[in-house]
């Protein structure tokens, strides 16, 4: 019988700790050195992403975004009241009032076909976030976004190596709208504790980039010999990462085609013991939208009602199973449930009630992951 | 003969990679976990701080500090222009005006005795720096402060385990200030490549910390157990470090009297070796003030000229021996000065001009340190 289930696990593929060694010995672990490089060139060169900036968070990712797009006060930026935090407050700390879009009925991304109506002149930014790595629609988001001039920021935290499909294309998320923010969160596919990236596909917005990432200095510029002092320029903050942090996430990315392969295995296995069981009981399991790859991220169920997954994550905990619910709908926090002037969202508010995450790393088993399917069909 | 000194080198004491490694093990990897609380209580302990929080940057920690006291446009704060931008760009990110003060005509620290002069019915706050890890003229700064209600951010980034000397007391850096920043910085003292720290001394100031570090959510007290759920209930950030850090830092932190002695002996034998020579040739060495400690943070030369500064810094780099200048004055940065209003800042613009710091890390010997000195002399 399994017990002591946790709902994530953190891991090493081997050469994390022999990379970070190797950055003390070669002298520089500060931010922006070898191992920053590599990962940024690892992304740009795989997925055809412009410029990278690793950072110290998805988070700072989107502060970064935030500044390099010049949010004032008055600015209104579209996001989903279904997601983290951190997809609102980097625009919060720059000014901008944030207009809260609902899910989508048949999964917890954007709802796409209400961005329109949302949607002022003072609208400067749609933050589309690929929740459980799936892709939204972002042929429609891109359309409805240059037609009104506006930013489109991916918030990709949860959607490394994944896909939109458009035909028989198959495009990296994160190299559509005109900034992307990753994650590299201990949870996420690819780990280094605390982590993320900033992606600039828009050329108009890279020179700046560097400048904000590096305290509002020319120092990068500096260094590679393009002039001769460097100095205070621009705002900024001090977004990039430790090399102890970037030599670790090399270390994973070296990986990542067998982690993401194990990981999806993982994913199917749930999926297949539990779809018969979900079929009868009116539970839902993930869509995987037709426009989308999978990475696996998240497998999640939602239940028919708050009562039903509140029973299912206390049954599963009662065998020292640990699954856990999601975002509590962002536009009824104790944060903006009094300045919230906008509708009902209804499925943002039924996600918060009703989906439950279940554990998903890579040191899990198929025999494990059939254990605790067994379990929840009980 | 010596050759390929470079001015900075990060050092291991022995624990960093397997502290990393239980880090991973232990299952926890991203902010606010083992290492980090390790890491925040030693600080509290040693040095009687009220409350500390890692952060990802002293330049986050800074930021984190310009939030917490509600930093809003057309608040005024007093910041040294001899220091590095991030004394600055927290604050006007969230719409302050900088109010550049001057250095002393003794060393590069702010003037304590002209600040009475820059405040105004707007001044929020002031931030000294403690340049060189030594004190500022913290009695006399917080007389100011208290006599006209503002706050003392302390900008301890090169301050680690330094003391202000007030008769016979010896009062850590750091607890004096409502708030301080440390950095841990590949060039500082202690080091995790990129990292600083949140010292919260004012007690009106410790609730809203943890919730402004934690993204603006109250999680911290739910996973004391102190609520059931948590939720955005704030501004905030994601300014902790992932633990990859703080378990890095931790090693360093448990060295830390043997890094400081080692420290303290190459800056006493650089004072030593080149102390006559400066008397002869008009060059100052760094003064430590009568209230202040030494940490041995920086061993700087002030020389007479700007052209002697930079003849030195050649003829070193001929020989592979990096000395290099600090600070640009704030106030003639491209970003700063076309908005700059006040007076000329002779002093920071003279260390500008003419401080030049030399080699200074953990595997330097007395020997290297003397032949770098015979070159210097020479």
């Amino acid at each position: 019988m399994i017990s002591g289930i946790p709902f994530n696990k953190p891991f090493l593929t081997g050469n994390e700790l022999h990379y970070i060694k190797d950055a003390v010995e070669s002298g520089k672990i500060s931010g922006n050195g070898k191992y920053t490089k590599k990962c940024q060139q690892f992304f740009e060169t795989k997925y055809g992403f412009k410029k990278c900036l690793l950072t110290t968070s998805c988070t700072d990712a989107l502060e970064m975004a935030a500044i390099l797009i010049d949010i004032k006060p008055g600015d209104e930026v579209i996001v989903p009241s279904y997601t983290f935090v951190s997809t609102a407050n980097p625009f919060i700390l720059r000014g901008a009032t944030i207009i809260f879009a609902d899910s989508r009925t048949d999964h917890p991304g954007i709802d796409e076909d209400q961005l329109e109506k949302l949607i002022t002149p003072k609208t400067r930014a749609i933050v589309p976030v690929h929740y459980a790595g799936s892709a939204c629609d972002m042929g429609k988001i891109m359309a409805i976004a240059n037609a009104h001039n506006i930013y489109v920021i991916e918030d990709a935290a949860q959607a490394i190596d994944n896909y939109y499909i458009e035909g028989d294309k198959k495009i990296p998320l994160g190299s559509i709208g005109h900034l992307a923010a990753f994650s590299f969160h201990e949870t996420k596919n690819i780990i280094s504790g605390e982590g993320g990236m900033l992606v600039i596909n828009d050329p108009n917005l890279i020179p700046r980039s560097e400048i904000i990432w590096e305290k509002g200095t020319n120092r990068s510029a500096f260094f590679r010999g393009e002039i001769d002092k460097y100095g205070w320029v621009d705002l900024g903050s001090s977004f990039l990462p430790s090399e102890i942090v970037s030599a670790f996430l090399w270390a994973q990315l070296e990986n990542i085609d067998g982690l993401q392969t194990r990981r999806s295995e993982h994913w199917n296995s749930y999926y297949n013991f539990l779809k018969n069981w979900a079929g009868q009981k009116n539970v839902t399991l993930p869509l995987i939208p037709s426009y989308s790859d999978n990475n696996a991220h998240i497998f999640y169920l939602i239940l028919p009602t708050v009562e039903d997954r509140d029973k299912l994550i206390q049954r599963l905990k009662a065998l020292a199973i640990t699954a856990v619910f999601h975002y509590q709908s962002l536009h009824k926090s104790d944060f903006f449930k009094h300045q919230y002037l906008g509708n009902e969202l209804k499925n943002a508010d039924h996600y918060s009630d009703c989906l439950v995450r279940l554990p998903l790393y890579q040191e899990l088993t198929e025999e494990t992951i059939r254990e605790i399917c067994s379990l929840i069909v009980s």
